[in-house]
């Protein structure tokens, strides 16, 4: 048997049903913000990736060459493909540009301003996800904050990533190391874990830039309460994300019904025109992993709305087929989801049949209906059965249906 | 500056809007024919697809190693991953299993039975096309024509891709060399032009196969008009497609405007299933070229719907700020596709802006209307500004726009 490759997989028609849903509510949000869809091809010149993301990218890349020998990657992510074509085609057009995109991305052995949050934390509330944490934290004060504690790049480069993981202890011992006096790296890490602006305040030194920064997080803060109806949100010191071109403000998303996988979202403002040669231009985004997004509402026991079939036509004898393929495109005009037999199968061969693909209502169409002109309507839920004048088929279904 | 990949390109919001509204429309109609959608992953091993084409093919695909060394590549097709697909998970699901599926699919240097035909039809009819042909063939008639003329395996891949072609003048070159006698190539080049049923039906020899096949085309025929409401079909012994695993009834649809490359779609029967280690079980199906489909539709100068923004909100001075946000959260929440200028920019630039975003309505606040709890609303359409209670405007903005 052919195996399907490591690392992928195929979704069946209820997958797909479940995955349509999610992008279609993202993407609807996403329209009523005003952000407007773009699409980059799904692989790229390999150099656009190490450009951003430095050598060491190629390990975690699907790579390859060309008929023309040159190098090409699956993209393993989407900002860098959109920064390239922002450069090539759209840097002329009127600003702000909004853009949304979504996309497979390819890592091989992975596992896995104000109104922008608010825009990611309404994609995920209206996919239906209900427990879900946004953390706000801003990178220029942390920055500032290594300053004041005088940490080389490298000795930053070391403990980023323990902050990103909130590990305390380790965060404490690399201090340790790097000669910061005790008392200043239990502020540091108090700093890290507080929620309070005030504290934050109270320990970020007195410095332009930082106060700036503190002011943005304030009306953030009251921009999310007040104009976009949201209260449980975290301010958080500990969000580092990409700090090599990530600027200001940062935030993510979690689902904590996920564990240790439980980050949904990532975004904030960051700088990359200019890496792939274009004039800067402010720029901000943000990633939601779609995969985790479906995992998260099935773990919260989401009712996703299925797409059934409305009628299943069932033609009894050979002669009523005809009849029965003139009503299955009546109502197929009428965007009406319709199966029809077209094997005479038998009534109980039929009948069970339609219970698999959960048909809501059966019509039945036999000699004796089509003698009177009729149809015989079995309604699936509960196996009540009418006849029904095959003139008053249509509209009979749209007020069962609920379609104007 | 950083090119995108040789034979790739980027899709603009205005493009991506085209592309989803045709995605979207073929969705729903493979929906009311209760068809439902599957999805596989963009690569697969390499093995797969030359099972089914041959080894040649490996010349026309993105090819690469995973880190493991196993050899995949980028899908050239769809039919081969989601017959591995169905051998691997869904042989058990109940019969008939009507699936769809989109995607991308990569070739290197390469510009690139009644319900099923209806269908087909149907969809390029819904998204817009007006003027489109469908031609319907038989491949198991074409091979008892072939065997009529004691053609040999190789003889018969050497005219198939001529007759693909209608290539009426190497045709019959072909068949000299091949030593058939004059007047039955002239009998056989009269088959492949006819659209006549009866002419074809003279022609091919007294065989069950033949006249079986010959059955099913008449009603192929009788259905398309009588049930399916389908009128300009032609009859055309000319269609070849993958004569190594299609067989019966196939056929294709034409978009005329687009000239030399002018196939929008072709499908049939085929067995492929035993190849890929399943027990055969009839499959049919069809592929539409999703890019020419978008061609052909602005070759007919299709006028596709524009995806707007409803309704783009200026706050004239910083004080109306957060009036402002409310209202465009409570807009949003309606499903009115709102966008605000955050910047204040003056009044003259939003205008301009509002404009190329292709705003239907501005909303000024400024200090009057914030005194008098209302906002001034601008047709973009005619230029004409009303001065509304802030209260009434949901209630006014959703019939503007026809949402109940």
């Amino acid at each position: 048997m052919y195996q399907i490759p490591r690392g992928t997989r195929d979704f069946t028609p209820d997958e797909m049903g479940k995955r349509r849903y999610v992008e279609n509510v993202m993407k609807n949000t996403f329209k009523t913000f005003g952000y407007r869809e773009v699409q980059t091809p799904t692989f790229e010149h390999l150099e656009l990736f190490t450009a951003k993301s430095g050598d060491a990218v190629i390990d975690e890349l699907y790579s390859f060459q060309d008929k023309g020998g040159r190098d090409l990657a699956l993209r393993p992510e989407l900002t860098a493909p959109v920064m390239r074509f922002y450069v090539d085609k759209l840097q002329m057009e009127p600003k702000p540009l909004k853009l949304f995109y979504l996309g497979n991305c390819y890592r091989y052995d992975r596992p896995q301003k104000a109104e922008l949050i608010a825009l990611a934390y309404h994609i995920l509330r209206n996919v239906g996800l209900k427990n879900i944490n946004l953390k706000i934290g801003n990178l220029n004060i942390l920055s500032v904050v290594f300053d004041k504690l005088k940490l080389t790049q490298d000795q930053k480069r070391h403990i980023t990533p323990l902050i990103d993981k909130s590990m305390f202890g380790d965060i404490s011992l690399a201090l340790k190391d790097f000669n910061v006096p005790e008392i200043e790296i239990q502020e540091f890490l108090s700093f890290l874990q507080t929620g309070s602006i005030q504290e934050i305040t109270d320990y970020v030194p007195d410095n332009d830039e930082a106060l700036n920064e503190l002011n943005t997080m304030k009306q953030i803060s009251v921009l999310l309460k007040t104009s976009f109806g949201i209260e449980n949100f975290q301010i958080s010191m500990g969000i580092v994300r990409g700090l090599d071109y990530y600027k200001g403000p940062v935030f993510e998303i979690e689902a904590p019904c996920l564990g240790a996988e439980k980050q949904l979202c990532g975004g904030g403002a960051y700088e990359l025109i200019s890496l792939f040669g274009g004039r800067e231009s402010p720029t901000s985004g943000f990633a939601i992993g779609f995969d985790r997004t479906i995992v998260a509402l099935e773990t919260e026991e989401f009712n996703f709305p299925r797409s059934e079939i409305d009628v299943y036509i069932i033609p009894v004898q050979k002669e009523c087929m005809k009849k029965g393929l003139d009503i299955a495109q009546q109502l197929r005009k009428n965007n009406i989801k319709t199966d029809i037999d077209l094997l005479n199968r038998g009534m109980g061969k039929c009948l069970k049949y339609a219970s698999t693909i959960s048909a809501k209502f059966v019509f039945i169409l036999g000699e004796r209906e089509l003698k009177e002109d009729s149809i015989t309507i079995r309604n699936m839920e509960n196996g009540q059965q009418e006849l029904l004048k095959i003139n008053d088929v249509i509209s009979w279904i749209k007020a069962q249906l609920n379609i104007i």
